[in-house]
C-alpha cells in the first residue's frame, strides 16, 4: 500500500526559496578574489541567483549540462551551486590543487561546456583552453573592471548576471538529477568523478544540521574554510541555507592571519577545515597572543585531528571536533560530538573519546569486514575493512567501468577501522597503508601520530617496506621542525614506550619535504617511491 | 543526467536502527497503563520491537494490512509503531475521543485486519466488536495477569511479543509506502483518511528536530502529552530516535499532577500539546506553588496559544512555543522558534511575535490566495486562504472520491491567513467560521481570544449569525468560569476597546458547557446548531 502524500520533490531550489523566506535578512559576507569584502543578504542573494539561472539558460545551458567552475570560497561560487544545479545542469567544482594534467583531465572526462574561473586561476586556465576543446565557453567570475587577462573570447561573471531577469520561474524535476560533481584527489591512479543528486544533497544537509552533527542554526555565522571547489566545501553552502546561518566566505585568504580576521570582524561561531588550516591558525594565535571572542566549535576533518589541536583550541575556548567522510559520502559520515555523559567527563578522559572519529549521521550505515569477508562486531575491539551504505552514498562512478560496489551493495571506504558499541567510528588506517608484518596489522597512522607528539617532529609519514622474516616492517619518514635538531635514534628512543612492539619502526629516516596530494594528505604513493628498496638495518 | 548516489530508501527503520547504534542506552520510560512506570533503553525496545515483528509476521499480517490500535502513549504503542512500519504493513491509530460511532466507521473504512487496544478501552472495543467484521484478531496491549474481560477470543501483547524470534531481517521496500494512517476528526462531515509514507516520515522528523524546530538534542527528554493515536503524537516517537532525545510516556493520566510528576521525576526538557493541557498543568503549579525545575521548552499546538498561557510559563522559565499544523500536514507546517533579533526584544514586544503560529518548516510552501483565486503577497497585511504543498503533505484521502487539492496542486487547509515579509504565518480564522459582514471578514478567533482575557470567562466561541443588513454578525458564546459572574452588557463592554468596531460582537449568549470535538476544539457546527435561528437585538 502507497502512503497519498505529494510527490515533491527533494530539490536544492527548496533549500534557497526556504532560506529566502525566512531568512531574508541575514547575510552573507565574502573576502572577495579582487580584495575588498562584499557583502550582501540572502534575499539579495536570491534575486542574484534568479538572475544568473535565467541568464544560464539563455546562454544556452541546457538541463545535464556539465559547467566547470575554479574558485575560491565567494558569493559568485555560491551562487553558481543554486543556479547551476535549480535550472537542472550540474556544477561540476574543478580542485585547482590537481594540477594542470589532473585539471585537464577532469573537464574532458566531465565534458563541461563551460568553465568558470576566479581571476586567480586565469593563467592555468589558459593554459588548459588547447587541451580542453569540450570547453565552449570561458567566464570569469568577476566584473567588467577587472577582467583577467586572456587568450580569445572571455565573458564576465557579473555581466552576465545583469543579462538575467528577475522572478525567474525555477523547473521541478525528479529529486535524482545530478546537481554537482566532484572528482577524488586521485592520490592513486586517474581521479574519478563522483556525481551528486538533488536528492543527496537535501538529506545530507538535513543530517549535518542536526545537533548531533554539526547542530547550525540560526544565529551561527559560519565560515567554511574547505573548499567549495572540493565536495562541496562538506555541503556548508546548502546546510546554511536550511537552518539561517550567516555565511562568511574566506576567498583566497586561508593563511592564520586573514582567517583571524574574519572569524572576529564578522563574529564567526562555527567553522570547518582540515588539520593544517587549524593547526596554522593556532600558530598565528600563539605567536600574537589573540583570542577568538566569537568562534565556538569547529569541525576538523580530511585527516585525523591530533590530540595537540584538541587540546590547543580547548585553550581558546573552541571545541573542535573531528568528522570524517569521504568524496564519495556527499562528504560527511560521522561527526564527534560528545554525548553528556562523556562531556562531562574531566579533561584527560575526554580527549580518549574526542580523537576517535565520531557517530554516523543518520542514513550512514557501516560495517566492519574481516579481510575472509566477515562482518565484524562493533564490540571496539576488532577492526577491519569499513564498508558503508545510504541515499548520500556513490553507487558508481561518472563514466567508469568495473564495480564500484561490493557484491552486497556496501562501497568500501579504503579504511580500516573499528566500531564500538556505542557507534563511536575509529578509523586504524587506510588499507593500503597498513603494514602486514608476522600476519598481523599494523596501523600507520598510530606511528605517525606518536611520533608528532616528538617537540622536533614536524611532519611524519610511515609505509611498510620489505623484510625477509615478517613480509613487512614499519619505516617512518620524518621532516623536522625548522631549526629543530634529533637523530634517528632519538626518536625511535622516544616512540619506544609509546607504541606496542610489533608497531615500533625498524628505522627512522629524515627527509626536507613531504609529499603531499590535492587535499594535503601525506602522499604515501610517493614516500613508497623513494623508499621502494629500502634496506632495513639489521 | 542522474546523480550517481545510492538507491536507499528513507524508511522508518533506519531511524531504529540508527538509535539503536548510537544512543543504546538511552531510556523510554512510561506511566503504564496497569500503574507502574515501565523503563527500559533503546537497545532493549530494539530487541522487543524486533521479537514483535517476527511474530506480526507470523500472526499473518502481510505487507498492506492494516493493523488497528487504540492506546495510550506506552512503550506498548511506541514498540508498534516501529514493528508494524517495519514490516511493510500500515499502523492505524484510531482517535477513541471520536466516540463508538466514529471509531467503527473509520475502523471498517481502513478494513483493519488486526487491533491492538489498551486495557481502557476494552468495554469500547468489545461493544464495537459486532461491528467490525473487517477485525479477524483482537489483542490486548498488556501482559496476561491484566488481560481485560472481553468477549471471545482475545490475544495478548507481551505473549505475542514473547513469541517472536530475536534478531529479525528487516526488509527493504520503497520509501513510498504506507506507514500509518489517521483520520481527521470529523468535525464536519465523516472523518477523512491521511495515509502517511515512511519518506513523509523521516522528512518530517529532520525537519521538526532542526534547531529552527523543535531543536531535540541528546540530552534532551522528551514527554509528548499529545496523543500517539492522532498524527502520531506530531511525530515524536520518530523525531526523537533521530537525535537519540530520552523518551517520556504519560500513559493515561494527563491531568496535571500526574504530569508533573513525570515532569519532575524523569527530569524532562521539552513537552509537546494542546492549550488545554499546558492550562491544566499551570494551574496545578499556581494551586500548589511547585516549580518546574527541569523543563526548558514547550511547543503548543492543535489551536491557538493565548497569550496568557505564554506569560504564564515564562514566569516559571519556560519557553511556550506556537505550533500550526494539520493532521493532512504529517502534521507539523510552523513552529515560532524567535529568530535572535526578536529574542532580545523587552517582553512585552516579544509576545507580539510569540502568539504568531511561527515560520514553516522546510520543505513546507505556504501560499495566502484572495477569495478570487489571486495569489497574494507574504505583506503580513493580507489575508486570505492558506494553501500548501510539500512532501510531507496529502494528495488524498484514503478511498475518497472527490478532488483533495486545487487545480494547481496546492491543498489548501481551510484556514485564513496572513504570512510577513519574514516568514511569520499569521492563522486569522477557518474559512468556514469567518464572519463575512459587510463585505468584510472578521476573525472569530481574534473576538474569542479577546473574550477569554475577561476574567470571569473560562471558554468562548464566536459564531456568525444572520443580520438583515450586514449578511452576518458575531455572535459570542460564552462558558463562565466556575463561581464568577458577569453580564452579557459587561463583557461587551469590556470588548469595547479591545476589536475593532466591525468586530465588536453584537452580543453575547451564556451556555454550561462548550461543545468540543475530539481533538479538544470548539464545534462551531454544534454552537450554530443552537443558534442557528438567534435574533440579534436590533
Amino acid at each position: 500500500m502507497r502512503g497519498l502524500m505529494m510527490d515533491s520533490q527533494l530539490l536544492t531550489t527548496e533549500l534557497l526559496k526556504h532560506a529566502a523566506r525566512n531568512y531574508r535578512h541575514i547575510e552573507i559576507v565574502t573576502r572577495t578574489v579582487e580584495g575588498p569584502i562584499h557583502r550582501y543578504t540572502i534575499g539579495e542573494a536570491k534575486r542574484r541567483i534568479e538572475k544568473l539561472a535565467d541568464a544560464l539558460v539563455n546562454m544556452g545551458v541546457q538541463p545535464g549540462d556539465r559547467v566547470g567552475v575554479i574558485g575560491w570560497n565567494t558569493y559568485r561560487q555560491f551562487e553558481m551551486y543554486y543556479a547551476v544545479g535549480g535550472i537542472g545542469a550540474v556544477l561540476h567544482t574543478v580542485n585547482p590543487r590537481l594540477g594542470p594534467e589532473n585539471a585537464g583531465y577532469v573537464i574532458n572526462h566531465a565534458e563541461d561546456k563551460f568553465l568558470f574561473f576566479d581571476n586567480t586561476f586565469a593563467p592555468l586556465v589558459a593554459a588548459l583552453k588547447p587541451h580542453v576543446p569540450c570547453v565552449k565557453r570561458f567566464v570569469a567570475m568577476t566584473s567588467r573592471e577587472h577582467a583577467p587577462a586572456f587568450p580569445g573570447e572571455l565573458d564576465i561573471y557579473d555581466e552576465i548576471v545583469e543579462r538575467g531577469r528577475e522572478n525567474f520561474d525555477w523547473p521541478e524535476f525528479d529529486e535524482n538529477t545530478a546537481v554537482a560533481m566532484c572528482y577524488t584527489s586521485g592520490t592513486t591512479g586517474e581521479p574519478k568523478g563522483v556525481v551528486y543528486s538533488h536528492r543527496s544533497v537535501v538529506i545530507q544537509s538535513f543530517a549535518a544540521c542536526l545537533p548531533t552533527a554539526m547542530g547550525l542554526g540560526e544565529g551561527d555565522v559560519l565560515l567554511p574554510v574547505v573548499p567549495m571547489f572540493h565536495v562541496n566545501a562538506w555541503n556548508a553552502p546548502y546546510s546554511a541555507m536550511l537552518v539561517g546561518a550567516k555565511q562568511v566566505f574566506p576567498g583566497p585568504r586561508l593563511d592564520g592571519e586573514g582567517l583571524y580576521e574574519m572569524f572576529e570582524a564578522e563574529k564567526v561561531t562555527f567553522s570547518s577545515g582540515v588539520p593544517t588550516v587549524w593547526l596554522n591558525l593556532l600558530h598565528y594565535l600563539e605567536k600574537t597572543g589573540k583570542k577568538l571572542n566569537y568562534l565556538k566549535r569547529g569541525m576538523c576533518g580530511g585527516s585525523a585531528l591530533p590530540e595537540a589541536l584538541i587540546r590547543g583550541y580547548a585553550k581558546y575556548g573552541v571545541e573542535l571536533q573531528q568528522g570524517w567522510g569521504m568524496t564519495e559520502m556527499s562528504p560527511i559520515g560521522t561527526v564527534n560530538v560528545l554525548p553528556p555523559n562523556l562531556r562531562e567527563l574531566p579533561a584527560e578522559e575526554r580527549i580518549k573519546h574526542q580523537v576517535k572519529q565520531g557517530r554516523a549521521l543518520p542514513f550512514v550505515d557501516m560495517r566492519i569486514v574481516s579481510p575472509e569477508g566477515k562482518v565484524l562486531p562493533h564490540d571496539g575491539e576488532q577492526d577491519g575493512h569499513l564498508q558503508v551504505r545510504g541515499p548520500c552514498i556513490i553507487k558508481d562512478y561518472y563514466k567508469r567501468e568495473g564495480k564500484t560496489l561490493t557484491t552486497d551493495g556496501w562501497f568500501d571506504t579504503g579504511d580500516v577501522a573499528l566500531i564500538d558499541e556505542d557507534g563511536f567510528l575509529q578509523i586504524t588506517d587506510r588499507s593500503k597503508d597498513v603494514i602486514k608484518t608476522g600476519g598481523e596489522w599494523v596501523s600507520s597512522i598510530d606511528i605517525e601520530n606518536a611520533a608528532l607528539l616528538h617537540p622536533a617532529v614536524a611532519q611524519a609519514g610511515v609505509i611498510g617496506v620489505t623484510h625477509p622474516k615478517w613480509q613487512e616492517r614499519p619505516l617512518l619518514v620524518v621532516v623536522k621542525k625548522e631549526g629543530a635538531e634529533t637523530s634517528s635514534e632519538e626518536v625511535r628512543e622516544f616512540l619506544k614506550d609509546k607504541l606496542d612492539k610489533i608497531a615500533w619502526p625498524d628505522a627512522v629516516e629524515f627527509i626536507q619535504e613531504m609529499p603531499l596530494g590535492a587535499t594535503g594528505k601525506v602522499l604515501k604513493t610517493e614516500l613508497r617511491k623513494m623508499f621502494g628498496s629500502y634496506q632495513l638495518p639489521e
